[in-house]
Protein backbone atom coordinates (compact mmCIF):
# COMPACT_ATOMS: atom_id res chain seq x y z
CA UNK A 1 0.00 0.00 0.00
CA UNK A 2 1.60 3.32 -1.07
CA UNK A 3 2.25 6.28 0.96
CA UNK A 4 1.14 8.79 -1.23
CA UNK A 5 -2.00 10.73 -0.31
CA UNK A 6 -2.41 9.47 3.26
CA UNK A 7 -5.99 8.91 2.83
CA UNK A 8 -8.09 5.94 3.50
CA UNK A 9 -11.76 5.82 2.26
CA UNK A 10 -14.29 3.51 4.56
CA UNK A 11 -16.59 2.51 2.02
CA UNK A 12 -19.75 1.86 4.39
CA UNK A 13 -21.95 1.94 1.23
CA UNK A 14 -23.82 -1.20 0.80
CA UNK A 15 -24.70 -1.37 -2.71
CA UNK A 16 -21.63 -2.09 -5.21
CA UNK A 17 -22.43 0.38 -8.23
CA UNK A 18 -22.49 3.12 -5.77
CA UNK A 19 -19.22 1.91 -4.19
CA UNK A 20 -17.59 1.17 -7.93
CA UNK A 21 -18.41 4.59 -8.98
CA UNK A 22 -17.37 6.33 -6.22
CA UNK A 23 -13.90 4.00 -6.25
CA UNK A 24 -13.48 5.17 -9.80
CA UNK A 25 -13.95 9.38 -8.80
CA UNK A 26 -11.80 9.51 -6.30
CA UNK A 27 -9.10 6.94 -6.76
CA UNK A 28 -6.09 9.41 -7.67
CA UNK A 29 -7.08 10.48 -3.92
CA UNK A 30 -6.83 7.25 -1.92
CA UNK A 31 -4.16 4.85 -1.16
CA UNK A 32 -6.46 2.20 -0.48
CA UNK A 33 -10.35 1.41 -0.32
CA UNK A 34 -11.58 -0.19 3.56
CA UNK A 35 -14.91 -2.03 2.72
CA UNK A 36 -16.55 -4.10 6.12
CA UNK A 37 -19.22 -6.72 6.21
CA UNK A 38 -22.44 -4.62 5.22
CA UNK A 39 -20.85 -4.32 2.09
CA UNK A 40 -19.54 -7.94 1.56
CA UNK A 41 -22.90 -8.95 2.81
CA UNK A 42 -25.16 -6.91 1.05
CA UNK A 43 -23.53 -7.84 -2.35
CA UNK A 44 -21.47 -11.17 -1.90
CA UNK A 45 -17.46 -11.08 -1.44
CA UNK A 46 -16.78 -10.63 -5.12
CA UNK A 47 -17.56 -6.62 -4.55
CA UNK A 48 -14.08 -7.07 -3.17
CA UNK A 49 -12.06 -7.44 -6.06
CA UNK A 50 -14.43 -5.43 -7.82
CA UNK A 51 -13.24 -2.60 -5.78
CA UNK A 52 -9.25 -3.73 -6.12
CA UNK A 53 -9.59 -2.51 -9.85
CA UNK A 54 -9.03 1.15 -8.11
CA UNK A 55 -7.42 0.82 -5.50
CA UNK A 56 -6.14 -1.99 -2.85
CA UNK A 57 -9.02 -3.04 -0.43
CA UNK A 58 -8.23 -3.27 3.10
CA UNK A 59 -10.96 -6.04 4.09
CA UNK A 60 -12.44 -4.40 7.85
CA UNK A 61 -14.01 -7.81 8.90
CA UNK A 62 -12.99 -7.21 12.35
CA UNK A 63 -12.08 -10.97 12.67
CA UNK A 64 -12.81 -12.32 16.47
CA UNK A 65 -13.22 -16.06 16.35
CA UNK A 66 -11.20 -19.14 17.03
CA UNK A 67 -8.03 -19.59 15.14
CA UNK A 68 -9.70 -22.57 12.72
CA UNK A 69 -12.39 -20.23 11.75
CA UNK A 70 -10.52 -17.07 11.28
CA UNK A 71 -7.99 -19.48 8.99
CA UNK A 72 -11.07 -20.19 6.73
CA UNK A 73 -12.27 -16.34 6.58
CA UNK A 74 -8.70 -14.99 5.65
CA UNK A 75 -8.36 -17.27 2.90
CA UNK A 76 -11.73 -16.52 1.47
CA UNK A 77 -10.68 -12.56 1.79
CA UNK A 78 -7.63 -12.68 0.20
CA UNK A 79 -8.37 -15.23 -2.42
CA UNK A 80 -11.43 -12.40 -3.07
CA UNK A 81 -8.56 -10.01 -3.66
CA UNK A 82 -7.63 -8.05 -0.85
CA UNK A 83 -4.94 -6.48 -0.29
CA UNK A 84 -5.24 -6.50 3.75
CA UNK A 85 -7.54 -7.63 6.45
CA UNK A 86 -8.41 -6.21 10.05
CA UNK A 87 -8.25 -8.57 12.70
CA UNK A 88 -9.46 -8.42 16.21
CA UNK A 89 -6.57 -9.14 18.56
CA UNK A 90 -9.19 -9.67 21.76
CA UNK A 91 -9.36 -13.12 20.91
CA UNK A 92 -6.07 -14.09 21.73
CA UNK A 93 -2.25 -14.61 19.97
CA UNK A 94 -3.48 -18.07 18.32
CA UNK A 95 -6.30 -16.73 16.23
CA UNK A 96 -4.20 -13.42 15.24
CA UNK A 97 -1.47 -16.01 14.37
CA UNK A 98 -4.00 -17.65 12.23
CA UNK A 99 -4.85 -14.87 10.07
CA UNK A 100 -1.14 -13.86 9.76
CA UNK A 101 -0.07 -17.21 8.27
CA UNK A 102 -2.36 -16.92 6.22
CA UNK A 103 -1.94 -13.26 4.72
CA UNK A 104 1.78 -14.20 4.34
CA UNK A 105 1.01 -17.33 2.64
CA UNK A 106 -0.49 -14.72 0.28
CA UNK A 107 1.99 -11.96 0.58
CA UNK A 108 -0.46 -9.85 2.12
CA UNK A 109 -1.20 -7.79 5.39
CA UNK A 110 -3.21 -8.06 8.44
CA UNK A 111 -4.12 -4.95 11.03
CA UNK A 112 -4.73 -5.77 14.29
CA UNK A 113 -7.61 -3.42 15.89
CA UNK A 114 -5.62 -2.30 19.25
CA UNK A 115 -8.56 0.34 20.07
CA UNK A 116 -12.19 1.66 18.72
CA UNK A 117 -13.57 4.98 18.67
CA UNK A 118 -16.90 4.54 19.67
CA UNK A 119 -18.10 5.26 23.42
CA UNK A 120 -18.41 1.38 24.44
CA UNK A 121 -14.62 1.20 23.35
CA UNK A 122 -13.35 2.42 26.48
CA UNK A 123 -15.11 -0.48 28.38
CA UNK A 124 -13.23 -4.02 27.96
CA UNK A 125 -11.21 -2.39 24.61
CA UNK A 126 -8.82 0.19 26.17
CA UNK A 127 -8.00 -1.33 29.22
CA UNK A 128 -6.36 -4.03 27.10
CA UNK A 129 -5.16 -1.61 24.01
CA UNK A 130 -1.52 -1.63 24.95
CA UNK A 131 -0.73 -5.43 25.23
CA UNK A 132 -3.09 -6.15 22.23
CA UNK A 133 -1.03 -3.28 20.63
CA UNK A 134 2.34 -5.23 22.12
CA UNK A 135 0.97 -8.82 20.88
CA UNK A 136 0.21 -7.16 17.16
CA UNK A 137 4.17 -6.04 17.05
CA UNK A 138 5.74 -9.17 18.02
CA UNK A 139 2.68 -11.29 15.34
CA UNK A 140 3.56 -10.44 12.72
CA UNK A 141 0.66 -8.33 11.74
CA UNK A 142 1.54 -5.35 9.30
CA UNK A 143 -0.22 -2.75 11.81
CA UNK A 144 -2.78 -1.47 13.75
CA UNK A 145 -5.97 0.25 13.90
CA UNK A 146 -6.27 3.47 16.16
CA UNK A 147 -8.55 5.95 16.87
CA UNK A 148 -8.08 9.02 14.96
CA UNK A 149 -10.44 10.55 17.90
CA UNK A 150 -8.61 10.26 20.54
CA UNK A 151 -4.54 11.32 19.24
CA UNK A 152 -3.28 10.85 22.33
CA UNK A 153 -3.67 7.06 22.82
CA UNK A 154 -2.26 7.30 18.57
CA UNK A 155 0.72 8.70 19.98
CA UNK A 156 0.98 6.30 23.12
CA UNK A 157 0.13 3.44 21.00
CA UNK A 158 3.14 4.48 18.15
CA UNK A 159 5.77 4.89 21.29
CA UNK A 160 4.98 0.93 21.93
CA UNK A 161 5.24 -0.14 18.23
CA UNK A 162 8.06 1.87 17.20
CA UNK A 163 8.68 2.53 13.41
CA UNK A 164 7.96 -0.57 11.41
CA UNK A 165 4.55 -1.46 11.70
CA UNK A 166 1.94 1.15 10.27
CA UNK A 167 -1.35 3.06 12.04
CA UNK A 168 -4.25 3.62 10.17
CA UNK A 169 -6.57 5.66 12.00
CA UNK A 170 -10.40 5.88 11.48
CA UNK A 171 -12.64 8.34 13.41
CA UNK A 172 -11.87 12.03 10.71
CA UNK A 173 -15.05 13.82 10.08
CA UNK A 174 -18.55 12.95 11.01
CA UNK A 175 -16.95 11.16 13.87
CA UNK A 176 -15.18 14.43 15.07
CA UNK A 177 -11.00 13.40 14.77
CA UNK A 178 -8.82 15.97 13.10
CA UNK A 179 -6.98 14.15 9.95
CA UNK A 180 -4.12 16.70 10.82
CA UNK A 181 -4.10 16.20 14.87
CA UNK A 182 -3.75 12.24 13.96
CA UNK A 183 -0.94 12.17 11.30
CA UNK A 184 0.94 14.38 13.94
CA UNK A 185 0.25 11.92 16.56
CA UNK A 186 1.86 8.82 14.43
CA UNK A 187 -0.93 7.79 12.34
CA UNK A 188 0.17 6.47 8.87
CA UNK A 189 -3.09 6.85 6.91
CA UNK A 190 -6.30 8.44 8.17
CA UNK A 191 -9.32 6.67 7.16
CA UNK A 192 -12.75 8.67 5.83
CA UNK A 193 -16.24 7.36 5.46
CA UNK A 194 -18.99 9.87 5.31
CA UNK A 195 -17.40 13.16 4.56
CA UNK A 196 -16.54 11.24 1.63
CA UNK A 197 -18.60 8.67 -0.19
CA UNK A 198 -22.21 11.33 1.42
CA UNK A 199 -20.48 14.15 -0.19
CA UNK A 200 -21.96 16.08 -3.09
CA UNK A 201 -18.63 15.62 -5.08
CA UNK A 202 -16.41 12.81 -3.16
CA UNK A 203 -13.76 13.42 -5.64
CA UNK A 204 -13.35 17.17 -4.12
CA UNK A 205 -13.84 16.10 -0.52
CA UNK A 206 -10.97 13.40 -0.62
CA UNK A 207 -9.10 16.19 -3.13
CA UNK A 208 -9.48 18.61 0.04
CA UNK A 209 -8.13 15.53 2.60
CA UNK A 210 -5.29 15.12 1.22
CA UNK A 211 -4.53 19.13 0.72
CA UNK A 212 -5.29 19.33 4.75
CA UNK A 213 -3.26 15.52 5.47
CA UNK A 214 0.05 17.56 3.42
CA UNK A 215 -0.78 20.88 5.16
CA UNK B 1 -36.04 -21.99 19.28
CA UNK B 2 -37.68 -25.72 20.60
CA UNK B 3 -35.66 -27.12 23.64
CA UNK B 4 -36.28 -30.83 22.28
CA UNK B 5 -33.01 -32.06 21.80
CA UNK B 6 -31.03 -29.29 22.97
CA UNK B 7 -28.55 -29.86 20.04
CA UNK B 8 -27.51 -27.30 17.72
CA UNK B 9 -25.54 -28.54 14.68
CA UNK B 10 -22.43 -26.22 13.69
CA UNK B 11 -22.69 -26.39 10.26
CA UNK B 12 -18.89 -25.43 9.37
CA UNK B 13 -19.09 -26.61 5.93
CA UNK B 14 -18.22 -23.97 2.90
CA UNK B 15 -20.51 -25.44 0.08
CA UNK B 16 -24.48 -24.31 0.19
CA UNK B 17 -25.11 -28.13 -1.55
CA UNK B 18 -23.48 -30.04 1.18
CA UNK B 19 -24.68 -27.92 4.44
CA UNK B 20 -28.54 -28.20 2.39
CA UNK B 21 -28.25 -31.79 2.27
CA UNK B 22 -26.75 -32.40 5.86
CA UNK B 23 -29.31 -30.33 7.33
CA UNK B 24 -32.12 -31.92 5.76
CA UNK B 25 -30.97 -35.52 7.47
CA UNK B 26 -30.45 -34.03 10.61
CA UNK B 27 -33.30 -31.62 10.86
CA UNK B 28 -35.49 -34.12 13.12
CA UNK B 29 -32.09 -34.14 15.82
CA UNK B 30 -31.11 -30.45 15.90
CA UNK B 31 -32.86 -27.60 17.15
CA UNK B 32 -31.11 -25.10 15.50
CA UNK B 33 -28.19 -24.66 12.67
CA UNK B 34 -25.11 -22.97 13.36
CA UNK B 35 -23.83 -20.87 10.51
CA UNK B 36 -20.40 -18.65 10.43
CA UNK B 37 -19.16 -16.32 8.02
CA UNK B 38 -16.81 -19.59 6.46
CA UNK B 39 -19.84 -20.74 4.64
CA UNK B 40 -21.72 -17.01 4.57
CA UNK B 41 -18.75 -15.55 2.21
CA UNK B 42 -18.35 -18.55 0.19
CA UNK B 43 -22.00 -18.99 -0.71
CA UNK B 44 -23.77 -15.78 -0.08
CA UNK B 45 -25.89 -14.28 2.89
CA UNK B 46 -29.13 -16.26 1.05
CA UNK B 47 -27.47 -19.92 2.44
CA UNK B 48 -28.90 -18.78 5.78
CA UNK B 49 -32.52 -18.86 3.96
CA UNK B 50 -31.96 -22.53 3.00
CA UNK B 51 -31.28 -23.79 5.53
CA UNK B 52 -33.48 -21.92 7.75
CA UNK B 53 -36.57 -24.48 5.86
CA UNK B 54 -34.99 -27.14 7.62
CA UNK B 55 -34.46 -25.58 11.11
CA UNK B 56 -33.84 -22.60 12.69
CA UNK B 57 -30.64 -20.89 11.98
CA UNK B 58 -28.57 -18.96 14.24
CA UNK B 59 -26.01 -16.58 12.57
CA UNK B 60 -22.46 -17.07 14.61
CA UNK B 61 -21.02 -14.18 13.05
CA UNK B 62 -19.10 -12.90 15.97
CA UNK B 63 -19.97 -9.21 15.38
CA UNK B 64 -17.37 -7.06 16.74
CA UNK B 65 -17.47 -3.16 15.66
CA UNK B 66 -18.99 0.49 16.33
CA UNK B 67 -22.84 0.03 17.13
CA UNK B 68 -23.46 1.18 13.54
CA UNK B 69 -21.97 -1.08 11.66
CA UNK B 70 -23.06 -3.83 13.90
CA UNK B 71 -26.87 -2.56 13.46
CA UNK B 72 -26.28 -2.67 9.43
CA UNK B 73 -25.00 -6.41 9.55
CA UNK B 74 -28.11 -8.01 12.34
CA UNK B 75 -30.51 -5.94 9.79
CA UNK B 76 -28.56 -7.92 6.69
CA UNK B 77 -28.54 -11.38 8.78
CA UNK B 78 -32.40 -11.33 10.25
CA UNK B 79 -33.46 -9.78 6.38
CA UNK B 80 -32.07 -13.09 5.00
CA UNK B 81 -34.20 -15.41 7.76
CA UNK B 82 -31.99 -16.02 10.44
CA UNK B 83 -33.51 -16.56 13.64
CA UNK B 84 -30.37 -15.04 16.27
CA UNK B 85 -27.08 -14.10 16.04
CA UNK B 86 -24.02 -14.49 18.10
CA UNK B 87 -22.34 -11.12 18.73
CA UNK B 88 -19.23 -9.87 20.60
CA UNK B 89 -19.58 -8.65 23.77
CA UNK B 90 -16.22 -6.67 24.42
CA UNK B 91 -17.02 -3.80 22.19
CA UNK B 92 -19.37 -2.33 24.92
CA UNK B 93 -22.82 -1.33 26.01
CA UNK B 94 -23.54 0.34 22.76
CA UNK B 95 -22.67 -2.15 20.19
CA UNK B 96 -24.64 -4.72 22.07
CA UNK B 97 -27.45 -2.59 22.39
CA UNK B 98 -28.03 -1.87 18.93
CA UNK B 99 -27.88 -5.80 17.86
CA UNK B 100 -30.64 -6.28 20.63
CA UNK B 101 -32.66 -3.02 19.60
CA UNK B 102 -32.47 -4.76 15.65
CA UNK B 103 -33.06 -8.31 16.87
CA UNK B 104 -35.74 -6.52 19.12
CA UNK B 105 -37.29 -4.93 15.77
CA UNK B 106 -37.29 -8.35 14.12
CA UNK B 107 -38.60 -10.32 16.86
CA UNK B 108 -35.49 -12.65 16.88
CA UNK B 109 -32.54 -13.04 19.38
CA UNK B 110 -29.16 -12.13 20.44
CA UNK B 111 -26.56 -14.48 22.29
CA UNK B 112 -23.84 -12.53 23.18
CA UNK B 113 -20.11 -14.56 23.49
CA UNK B 114 -19.14 -14.84 26.89
CA UNK B 115 -16.31 -17.12 26.53
CA UNK B 116 -14.48 -19.04 24.25
CA UNK B 117 -13.33 -22.43 23.61
CA UNK B 118 -9.50 -21.96 22.15
CA UNK B 119 -6.56 -21.44 24.31
CA UNK B 120 -6.35 -17.55 23.24
CA UNK B 121 -9.79 -17.28 24.77
CA UNK B 122 -8.11 -17.14 28.30
CA UNK B 123 -5.78 -14.58 27.32
CA UNK B 124 -8.16 -11.08 27.39
CA UNK B 125 -11.30 -13.24 26.98
CA UNK B 126 -11.53 -14.84 30.37
CA UNK B 127 -10.37 -12.32 32.65
CA UNK B 128 -13.89 -10.07 31.60
CA UNK B 129 -16.03 -12.90 31.02
CA UNK B 130 -17.78 -12.35 34.12
CA UNK B 131 -18.32 -8.67 33.21
CA UNK B 132 -19.42 -9.37 29.72
CA UNK B 133 -22.18 -11.91 31.42
CA UNK B 134 -23.66 -9.19 33.60
CA UNK B 135 -23.78 -6.65 30.93
CA UNK B 136 -25.38 -9.54 28.48
CA UNK B 137 -28.23 -10.15 31.13
CA UNK B 138 -29.05 -6.63 31.64
CA UNK B 139 -28.79 -5.54 27.66
CA UNK B 140 -31.84 -7.48 26.66
CA UNK B 141 -30.13 -10.75 24.86
CA UNK B 142 -31.68 -13.72 24.94
CA UNK B 143 -28.75 -16.06 26.21
CA UNK B 144 -24.89 -16.21 26.29
CA UNK B 145 -22.12 -18.15 24.65
CA UNK B 146 -19.99 -20.79 26.92
CA UNK B 147 -17.66 -22.89 26.31
CA UNK B 148 -18.23 -26.75 26.62
CA UNK B 149 -14.37 -27.27 26.99
CA UNK B 150 -15.10 -25.60 30.09
CA UNK B 151 -17.68 -27.00 32.28
CA UNK B 152 -16.63 -25.40 35.82
CA UNK B 153 -16.88 -21.98 33.62
CA UNK B 154 -20.72 -22.75 32.37
CA UNK B 155 -21.77 -23.39 36.01
CA UNK B 156 -19.97 -19.96 37.35
CA UNK B 157 -21.63 -18.46 34.34
CA UNK B 158 -25.53 -19.61 34.59
CA UNK B 159 -24.52 -18.45 38.24
CA UNK B 160 -24.61 -14.87 37.07
CA UNK B 161 -27.42 -15.08 34.41
CA UNK B 162 -29.81 -17.19 36.79
CA UNK B 163 -32.37 -18.93 34.85
CA UNK B 164 -33.98 -15.90 32.09
CA UNK B 165 -31.13 -16.53 30.12
CA UNK B 166 -30.27 -19.65 27.59
CA UNK B 167 -26.50 -20.94 27.57
CA UNK B 168 -25.66 -22.24 23.95
CA UNK B 169 -22.33 -24.38 24.51
CA UNK B 170 -19.69 -25.18 21.55
CA UNK B 171 -16.97 -27.00 22.02
CA UNK B 172 -18.41 -30.64 22.56
CA UNK B 173 -17.30 -33.47 20.17
CA UNK B 174 -13.76 -32.71 18.03
CA UNK B 175 -12.71 -29.89 21.30
CA UNK B 176 -13.01 -32.22 23.96
CA UNK B 177 -16.29 -31.39 25.47
CA UNK B 178 -18.46 -33.78 26.64
CA UNK B 179 -22.11 -33.13 25.67
CA UNK B 180 -23.72 -34.87 29.37
CA UNK B 181 -21.14 -32.66 31.60
CA UNK B 182 -21.89 -29.48 29.86
CA UNK B 183 -25.61 -29.54 30.05
CA UNK B 184 -24.93 -30.64 33.84
CA UNK B 185 -23.00 -27.86 34.51
CA UNK B 186 -26.17 -25.43 33.08
CA UNK B 187 -25.92 -25.22 29.27
CA UNK B 188 -29.42 -25.19 27.81
CA UNK B 189 -27.79 -26.30 23.99
CA UNK B 190 -24.90 -28.14 23.14
CA UNK B 191 -23.65 -26.73 19.77
CA UNK B 192 -21.72 -30.32 17.65
CA UNK B 193 -20.04 -29.42 14.26
CA UNK B 194 -17.18 -32.07 13.10
CA UNK B 195 -18.64 -34.77 15.04
CA UNK B 196 -21.87 -34.34 13.40
CA UNK B 197 -20.87 -33.36 9.55
CA UNK B 198 -17.87 -34.88 9.00
CA UNK B 199 -18.92 -38.41 10.49
CA UNK B 200 -20.36 -41.34 7.82
CA UNK B 201 -23.79 -40.51 9.13
CA UNK B 202 -24.56 -37.25 10.76
CA UNK B 203 -27.97 -38.40 10.80
CA UNK B 204 -26.73 -41.23 13.29
CA UNK B 205 -23.56 -39.38 14.70
CA UNK B 206 -27.18 -36.53 15.46
CA UNK B 207 -29.00 -39.13 16.53
CA UNK B 208 -26.77 -40.80 19.77
CA UNK B 209 -25.63 -37.16 20.42
CA UNK B 210 -29.60 -36.40 21.21
CA UNK B 211 -29.34 -40.13 23.57
CA UNK B 212 -26.46 -39.14 24.90
CA UNK B 213 -28.22 -35.46 26.20
CA UNK B 214 -31.71 -37.07 27.20
CA UNK B 215 -29.21 -39.38 29.61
Amino acid sequence: MDKRNRLIVAMDVTERDRAVTIAEDISEYVDAIKVGYPLVLAEGIAVIGDLARFAPVIADLKIADIPNTDRLICEQVFRAGADAVIVHGFTGQDSLRACVDVADGFGKDVYVVAEMSHPGGVEFFQPVADTIAEMALTSGAHGIVAPATRPERVKHLRSIIGNEMSIISPGVGAQGGSAHDVIQAGADWVIVGRSIYSSKSPKDSASSLVSEIRS
